[in-house]
């Protein structure tokens, strides 16, 4: 029988920690009976967001084109129009293979949605669907990666998906970390420490990932700050994987989101290979089951873009439905349509309801003595620091830097735990996404219907004291 | 600007001849106005094979309730019933993430279908959903792989899926020959020579894929090949992959499928590792688009099961109307069943029409002199193996292995060029899949329409010969 010992290391020592052991603790207490509040996992429809009825609609014509002539006094005006019409251009509907790179009338309105939304030109040819934004930044990673010394810059904390992926195509880490102190927006002189710190490694930096709104940070980038940013990549030669699926999440007033695209244009560079993802999963749509997203690529000359189609060719293409979603999430319903009104009301309901839940938990958390957190700006996430005393004779800073990071993943692992088995709440550890030494983390999402939400800023703090408590008791 | 000298070698080395330049020369004859008869990929929906209306219909509801009450007298009683019991056993409908290995009563529903099928026990714990049955191969490839001298034994000819996952991934190709004389079976005197070579090159043999029904051989491998091809397994500790994504397309009377673990049942081997690999895109569903599929495990403890799950969540999760179709295909609508009667008719006629499709251009073939062709057995291509002249003083048995490879290669794709110039016909250069030295061939499918097939036989013949003519009279 093959033995663990016969898999790959790569593998082996990947980690993906939003779906790791605190999760499946969480599964096995549910399947005992126990009301279990996930705000593991950025899954809004998981946890009742409802859908958004357009997309709906229309995906249920396209899977059964028979309902155009039966029923089609069920459906507003324009939802059938668009049906007929997405039957028009893919006859094939849901069932066959498309292009490697997607439905070609679906590219263009991707790039039509990017320049409409940025004011900038955008190219169909540099845009390929892929199943949600995930497979995007893998094949950039699969791309650019060309050998075990190459190396991508990634936030710390971060979300793991780019870790384990690196950890798994056999690449390097340069991490680099987050300005909490600073709204964790990104800092210039951090970027360059971690940079150099690495190459003096031996390793070779050929990328940086961005998440801009900020997961777990859920913060949002000034314009500044990512010119700053673009300038950096230029100055270094690396390439910009722009991880934007939260572009739709802003919540603070004083915010709004800036597209790499953009500011690179406003910049005028063309020199910087940009790689930017989107997602149907994330916004108002939480469309995550259907697993649709872009990636769109500039300053890429053609013989490039071309590789990035045969690496999609190799996997066929995405899935058609994901493909659809995503069509209907750059081209909505227009003013007049007959479906608009109810699309902006559903849409406004989800966001109003978000911004709320963000200042309900970030307010919250304020209110616990030794729990730290700013309310979330964007995004779907908090990611709150929490204080724990250390045993007597304990001093975390005479350890080694691997000692002490495995010191304190035990600690938020063990709190994150405890949570779990005390209250419910299942949070991913801050270790999972990486944290700056001496500070703890979690990351809590606020999608949670609002009366649970409630429930978990009670609960939270409550937690917390006794938590603290113990360990002061079991130290004396 | 980057360059294509800054892109992964691997991704450059790998080629994928399924959607390769000629495809991309027929896309372009297409936009010139030119009707072109897509012969070149597995693709059923593209080319009017109509979908089961049983998996739209519930698609339909699944993907928007509301039909549930407001259109519950257009569907069949029994597709109501398994729409809301969908919605109560997964109530996220298709808007969520699932689990990462898939939906737990799908995965147990594939179980089942396993274990009818082929009377033996199944664990619906060993079942992981994937994105097509290309996903699930990946998944195997990328835990085995532990070192680039580790490789994996594929058929010549193959699906190029393998060959190009294997040179992504940074592994070796142990290429063994088919036995075309001997219907394409596996003869285990080859399969020995061939890993004896690979071991004597310093190459590590971890796993042998098996492609049956095959692609791009049409032949349907016997319960005795299946049985020596396990026993070889066994001796050689290599782990089994079997795509068995063709099991439903048998068309030959006198054969029938056998998949892999029922062989292996029978012999009592419970140590040799199986990866099976299905897909809801062959068969009678077609259902491409969707990318829906699994990845069935035996002999598979289950720490590695683990690592499989915890691949799998680092994209999260297979998209879901994908793991509905994959439901639906192996939990169809039973005898006495509201729509039993539509989909068995539905059914008969799609694999009634392939077999015809397929003794028409197996007897098509065998009329053009220089053409050689059995009627394929099962799947839905025909690998046809062609004769042409060489050109005064052009000897190939005295060219090295790779001058000899190439030099076949270009007159293979010289010919499915001129081909597709000619007669708009488009199929794939035989050199895409491998083929042995001194042998020329293409694969076509007999996928489209019945006209079209008729149309495509029919010039097929003239085209070569009048090919063949050009060859000898530019020669003299």
């Amino acid at each position: 029988m093959i033995t663990i010992q016969q898999l790959s290391d790569k593998l082996l020592r990947a980690e993906y920690a939003v779906r790791g052991p605190i999760v499946i603790r969480a599964q096995e207490l549910e399947a005992q009976g126990r009301k279990i509040i996930y705000c593991n996992i950025g899954n809004p429809q998981a946890l009742k967001q409802p859908p958004l009825t357009f997309m709906r609609q229309i995906l249920s014509l396209v899977e059964y084109p028979e309902l155009l002539t039966k029923a089609q006094e069920l459906y507003p005006k324009d939802v059938v129009e668009r049906a007929r019409d997405i039957l028009t251009k893919n006859p094939s509907g849901t069932g066959a293979y498309t292009q490697s790179a997607g439905i070609p009338f679906i590219r263009k309105a991707v790039a039509d949605f990017i320049a409409n939304r940025d004011g900038i030109p955008a190219n169909p040819a540099n845009v390929i669907l892929t199943d949600g934004a995930s497979k995007g930044a893998q094949a950039v990673l699969t791309a650019l990666l060309r050998s075990p010394k190459d190396g991508f810059m990634i936030p710390i904390p971060q979300y793991p998906l780019y870790s384990a992926s690196l950890t798994l195509y056999g690449g390097e880490q340069i991490g680099y970390y987050l300005d909490e102190e600073n709204g964790w927006q990104l800092n210039e002189t951090i970027l360059t420490q971690s940079l150099n710190q690495a190459k003096s490694k031996g390793i070779n930096p050929v990328g940086l990932v961005v998440i801009n709104p900020g997961n777990p940070t859920g913060a949002v980038l000034s314009q500044e700050n990512i010119a700053m940013i673009i300038k950096f990549a230029r100055q270094h030669k690396l390439a910009l994987i722009a991880d934007e699926v939260y572009q739709e999440n802003v919540y603070a007033t004083d915010r709004e989101f800036h597209s790499f695209a953009k500011v690179m244009h406003a910049l005028g560079d063309t020199d910087t290979p940009l790689f930017s993802l989107h997602s149907v999963s994330k916004g108002f749509l939480g469309e995550c089951g259907h697993r649709g997203g872009y990636l769109e690529m500039r300053n890429i000359p053609e013989n490039v873009l071309a590789e990035f189609i045969k690496l999609q060719s190799i996997s066929l293409c995405a899935n058609v439905p994901g493909q659809l979603v995503t069509y209907l999430m750059v081209a909505p319903p227009k003013p007049g349509d007959a479906s608009h009104e109810l699309y902006v009301r559903e849409r406004d309901s989800i966001l109003r309801d978000l911004k709320e839940k963000a200042t309900l938990l970030g307010q919250g958390i304020q209110q616990v003595p030794g729990m730290f957190v700013d309310i979330p700006q964007g995004a779907m996430y908090a990611f709150v620091r929490f204080e724990l005393p250390h045993k007597p004779g304990v001093d975390p800073t005479q350890m080694s830097a691997d000692q002490r990071e495995k010191y304190e993943a035990e600690r938020d692992n063990a709190y994150c735990l405890a949570l779990l088995e005390e209250t419910g709440i299942c949070v991913v550890p801050g270790s999972g996404f990486g944290q700056r030494a001496g500070t703890l983390h979690f990351r809590t999402t606020f999608l949670p219907p609002r009366d649970e939400m409630e429930d978990l800023v009670k609960h939270l703090g409550g937690f917390h004291v006794r938590y603290v408590e113990k360990l002061r008791s079991s130290a004396s």
